[in-house]
């Protein structure tokens, strides 16, 4: 059995919980299969009452899990009528048995609930090589399911080393009729760009064609989930799941992303999409701080994001900030190692509104003192203008702090 | 002033201190600039007394220092009378005062050995982006020189972060005729293929070819220095100096890298630059253990070097080796994120001779037990065999402790 240890919340975490809402047309049961141990649930079954439609982004890790594997078959047929989630296991590098797992566990799951089981998505995190426990899932599910309105229990269901559940909720709209769209996520450490070791499952209720919720996914992904990062490294088990239950349904049907009365929705739709992903950094192992880090003017887009990318992932830079100490120094490096032109005299950085360099130098005018002041804030904004261009990347980061090392070198043993 | 904590000598640090012998032809000065104290050398001069030859080879950072933009353009003339190197400040991101203090500086050491200051290089370490304190190092210069016979004492005056003073020298052979190899180096943190904050200056009394020279260490550089990391970050001041004093003279001249002569020279000299690398990654900021890890039968080359690199950065499992975990799970991930295509079925990943994943799962036959025992030595081996190709790739790294948090969210401030 894992063994785990409970961290302490994480200093970020926001004050209080976000509500959840359920969405119509889907129930949700949630189940210990004593993954970890007796006290704890860590298996939920979001069970779809209608035909549903199906949208999914996964992981580029050429190593990635069988239930992905499992998941893209699944993708073909686009609808869904169930999506378990465990943690506890990652269910990858566990070879045929892992794959017999699923099998076995979404028939059983078919049984019970009378679906069929290719229609059933699989996502699990946790230790990776380790043989999965299916009998332990199946004694679970073979309890008399109960379903549940607290949507929150199943973001807390699949926590590993996170220290608080993820989950939001807005109330939007399509057109004049009331739709909802709720989220829920896990991630902290394993974090980045590229989704890792991130689960993130986003519900609507509102009836929308699958080829949109799949662009709108694709998209928003982008701007949220791989535009993260907690420690450069990246899991073989993410993946992004947006899922429809078609409880409402439009007169005149939404045939196209650029449908007029889709603009709220979308704008609703990506904020859901950030809070979540803002969440995971906040949740980042051992995070102190928050850091924000913004290329601007870059001469190509994929130039902003190669260095946006390397500051957020620098380890010496992380823990500088971790230590309160604007060492934009370190952002310089983390620049030139990207081996981007860049030009030193047109090169601006700043710490929030704190004009560090200018000139291919340090800004004579720059104050350390109020710097170090700003640096003790548990939100950092590195911006880095490189005045060569028009395009520009961000990405949303924390701290590394020695509360990384107390959680990752003694995570599996 | 740059405050300078002193850190307890790495648990990898050498026993003892290799000898090093001076090589003829050359003279060593070392200085105390105050770039730290009043009782700590920090800057060295080496003179050359006859017509010497030098090759180079420097970072890729975009952003680099001063000093490489000056001695790329030394390198021209292919002729070396002097090196001075500094520690205290990297003279990078310091504007048009930075390049005005080399120039003011080479001017001040050529007039006091009278010598060219085209042909004096210059190597700076330290703090990026505070002005150049050029005033504190021709103080030091302005006082009367005394030689020194004792090269460890330069490789004493940059360290930085570093906790021992690294040096090597053999005592190898051309022809019948003795020669002597000696090399200084520095750099503990900020370290990563392309030799990112480190300085190695490798000296002979052999005279070779100034273009034997480069073409040596271009290459020797790619399999020592070009092959080690320890936090995935990169100098903007990283620089391999070679240089011959041509003290010792051979009747037919050598004019080929392929002379048969220089066999036994070429063996030894990678000596020297394998052993100088290794003894920055005993030093690495932090480090408790060494990783050796290994890429065997890859597609190509580079892939190798990929997934070496990927896995030697990777913080996750840099962490769980310090906590003696063998968390071969984090070694597939590091493998995963480079989308490199590999093969589950074929992949045997081992820690020391225990193979752990065999088949695309867990070895059945591992003995956990046995491998946590392993775990806890202070150098770890990891193999990875693909199983797809014939290439392979090999990098030299360490773990990711507290300590190294410690050392770098104060470094600055």
């Amino acid at each position: 059995m894992v063994k785990k240890r409970q961290y302490k919340q994480s200093p970020l975490a926001p004050k209080r919980l976000n509500k959840l809402v359920p969405i119509n047309g889907i129930s949700l049961f949630t189940y210990c299969a004593n993954f970890y141990n007796k006290n704890r649930k860590d298996l939920s079954i979001f069970l779809f009452h209608n035909k549903s439609q199906i949208a999914e982004v996964f992981t580029k890790s050429s190593l990635r899990s069988s239930t992905l594997d499992w998941n893209k078959k699944a993708l073909k047929g686009r609808e869904v009528q169930a999506i378990v989630i465990n943690a506890g296991n990652a269910n990858t590098f566990t070879g045929a048995q892992g794959k017999e797992a699923i099998s076995i566990i979404t028939k059983k799951i078919a049984s019970k609930f009378n679906i069929s089981h290719k229609k059933i998505f699989v996502a699990s995190t946790g230790v990776i090589g380790e043989p999965f426990p299916t009998k332990k899932v199946i004694n679970a599910i073979d309890k008399k399911p109960v379903a549940t309105n607290n949507w929150m229990q199943a973001a807390r269901a699949m926590m590993t080393t996170d220290t608080f559940p993820k989950g939001k909720t807005i109330k939007s709209k399509i057109g004049n009729q009331k739709i909802l769209i709720t989220g829920i996520a896990k991630g902290s450490g394993m974090i980045e760009p590229n989704m890792a070791t991130m689960l993130g499952f986003i519900f609507t209720d509102a009836s929308i064609d699958q080829k949109i919720l799949q662009s709108l996914t694709n998209k928003f992904v982008m701007s949220s989930f791989n535009s993260i990062s907690v420690d450069g490294d990246e899991s073989t088990n993410d993946t992004v799941i947006f899922a429809s239950s078609n409880a409402v349904k439009f007169k005149n049907k939404i045939k196209s992303i650029n449908d007029q009365r889709l603009t709220k929705f979308k704008a609703d739709l990506e904020k859901v999409f950030l809070d979540l992903a803002e969440q995971i950094v906040r949740d980042g192992e051992g995070a102190t701080k928050l850091i924000q880090v913004k290329v601007l003017n870059a001469r190509s887009k994929n130039s902003a994001e190669k260095i946006s990318r390397s500051i957020g992932n620098s380890p010496l830079l992380k823990t500088a900030i971790y230590g309160n100490d604007p060492n934009w120094g370190r952002v310089v490096m983390a620049i030139g190692k990207t081996y981007e032109k860049v030009n030193f005299k047109k090169l601006k950085i700043s710490f929030g509104k704190y004009l560090v360099t200018k000139d291919g130098r340090i800004n004579p005018k720059f104050d350390e003192k109020k710097l170090k002041k700003y640096l003790k804030k548990n939100q950092i904004n590195i911006n880095v203008d490189l005045n060569l261009g028009r395009k520009k990347a961000q990405i949303l980061t924390c701290d590394l702090s020695h509360k990384y090392i107390d959680i990752n070198s003694s995570y599996k043993s």
